[in-house]
């Protein structure tokens, strides 16, 4: 072992306008240097603390289950599935991009018996055959994606279908991990049982933490489990003792990423979520407008595109990867492309949380104008 | 939302000794500061590919996957487990502490029948009654815990254990969370065949990312599944993928811990082993010796003593907690107590990584004396 072959590593400072990691304020990044504290600490209980309170407030919740997951998004989701499954239960999922399989194969992990509703990547589902699949058959839930990144596209109407999902008996999962944070997440108004997020998206923390709220209906259906969760290190019921007032241990929280957390939090609560919401509307309307300027189509419709995620359409003719790689060596800025079924035909284009800001966006253009050579 | 109400939280840079996290050098504090980077940036990738090779100098081996997972230590551990666990499976398990405990509640979890090796929490195993216990049936694995971090007992002979193992077709599945950089961890030497570890021990980067390394005869059993394992996020098939060649997404790995990992790693490397396990060695030593001077005994026997954490007897008539807050509030120093049988009994002085100083001990030692009036 030469020590000395290992360098410090370059830190360009990049521009990250891809699906995430999204950029994060200077504030964050030196919370997250700050000492460690230990996970007993009386001043880390009171972060732990905090946190549950801004995410209340970021969730749009009362909910007093709300917490972050010692993991990254996928790990809320699959804290969300695993401590509603158990063997054989029916669970109905929709699937119209990347996320929303995930969702049906973690599902399968646990037992579940999975029915899909399916729709191509980039469309949306509506109400009605949302109403019309969760009468075939009697699910313990229905799990879908508010923000489906793989596509851009954001689902609309959840209040409807989650009392279409109560009527029906199920209780209504939902993925945020692209939205909270950059775009209403109602969790009460629209009754949503399980709502996970991720921290490295419009809440421009670090990634490595994954917020996750759940209500009585849901916490009343976990009481009620037969066998424990499949899953130890995401067991909720265990987790709730360990961020309640008993403070059992369970597994040692990662503090630096939660002092992060709190700071990233507390920059919402200071922005406000309405000032939020609104910037991320601007820069993506600045966004959509300088792309269609320059003749590039959006894959989503207006009504269902997510403003913190932009899928593009690539031009004929141009090389998808080399404008990605000049991006980043040239202009020192991060997009992503598409994957698969739309692998090669969209960019990705993100403005999530930090990195939602004019100067980004009109750089961005700028680079891309003089890439394409067009406008 | 009045998001004035929230401060700055305060940083005294407390003196971390105790069973973890561990303080964290000044270099690794900012490494995990750096501006985000994208989990798909060429720099990141180098990222990941050296920490695969810091990870396989620390754990003394050549085993290909050698990885960080994306959690603390017990997704670590539900990782090491779950893998190798189908419905059914028989599987022994020693339990001489909370950690052995918890090897066997997980294992529980993915349905393994569980067979327990017990000793009193602060007493060790012996060669021979691990033999005899595996030649009771046909386990698929073995798994014990190196370090335990609940009394301060060090498995020794782990090369005669994984032999014994492999003798009667079993794996070994180590636990070196507490251990890995404080202490010999031979993985090749010894033929350990799944050993885990967490960050924020002896490695000194904050909690967040448990290392894992498995060997050849691991993975032929982990290709032999028949079914997939019923982890998702820690399925070992899917994180091979994202950390090698393929780069296949699997979930956004945390990004700056990963970078603080590094930078930890390259720490340990540009010390040694040799030294840095002996300089684990002296202060422990220093620590005993001063310990014993105020009277004040130790649970471990020498021999079977951890470098990193000592169990010192809390002597008759001193109020366990009444110490521990003084030394939190007054001398700005953390150590922790007990628990299970040991609650009350013990405090537990932990002397990990960066944490591993004479200067801590030296000031520990002086605290003692002026709260307890020893010496």
């Amino acid at each position: 072992m030469d020590a000395r072959s290992y360098k410090d590593i370059p830190s360009p400072g990049r521009i990250l306008l891809g699906p995430g990691p999204s950029m994060v304020a200077p504030r964050v990044l030196r919370a997250l240097a700050l000492p460690v504290l230990g996970h007993l600490d009386p001043i880390f209980l009171s972060v732990m603390d905090d946190i549950q309170q801004l995410l209340r407030y970021t969730f749009q919740t009362k909910n007093e289950f709300t917490i972050p997951i010692s993991g990254t998004g996928s790990a809320g989701m699959e804290a969300a599935l695993s401590n509603f499954i158990e063997a054989g239960d029916k669970v109905l999922i929709g699937v119209n991009g990347y996320f929303g399989e995930r969702l049906a194969e973690m599902a399968g992990r646990y037992r579940a018996q999975v029915s899909r509703i399916e729709r191509p990547w980039g469309e949306v589902f509506d109400i009605e055959e949302i109403r019309t699949a969760l009468k075939k058959d009697k699910f313990k839930f229905l799990a879908l994606v508010h923000g489906e990144t793989s596509t851009g596209a954001l689902l609309t109407g959840v209040a409807e279908i989650a009392q279409a999902a109560h009527e029906n008996g199920a209780l209504l999962i939902l993925d945020t991990v692209a939205t909270l944070g950059g775009a209403p997440v109602e969790v009460d108004a629209w009754e949503a049982d399980v709502v996970f997020s991720g921290s490295q998206k419009c809440l421009s923390c670090p990634p490595g933490l994954a917020p996750l709220t759940m209500g009585e209906r849901a916490r009343a259906v976990l009481r009620a489990r037969k066998t424990p969760p499949g899953n130890w290190y995401l067991d909720l019921g265990m987790v709730e003792k360990y961020w309640g007032e008993e403070r059992t241990y369970h597994h040692t929280a990662p503090t630096n990423m939660n002092v992060a957390l709190r700071e990233a939090l507390r920059a919402v609560a200071e922005e406000g979520l309405e000032a939020r919401f609104s910037r991320h509307q601007e820069t993506a309307e600045l966004l959509w407008q300088g792309l269609q300027e320059m003749d590039i189509g959006l894959l989503m419709p207006e009504e269902n595109r997510m403003t913190m995620l932009c899928a593009a359409l690539i031009p004929p003719g141009v090389d998808d990867l080399a404008v990605r790689t000049s991006l980043r060596e040239n202009y020192n800025i991060e997009i992503a492309g598409g994957f698969g079924p739309l692998a090669g035909k969209i960019w990705r284009i993100g403005l999530m949380g930090f990195s939602s800001r004019r100067e980004n966006v009109l750089n961005l253009l700028s680079s891309f104008r003089e890439i394409l050579k067009r406008g």
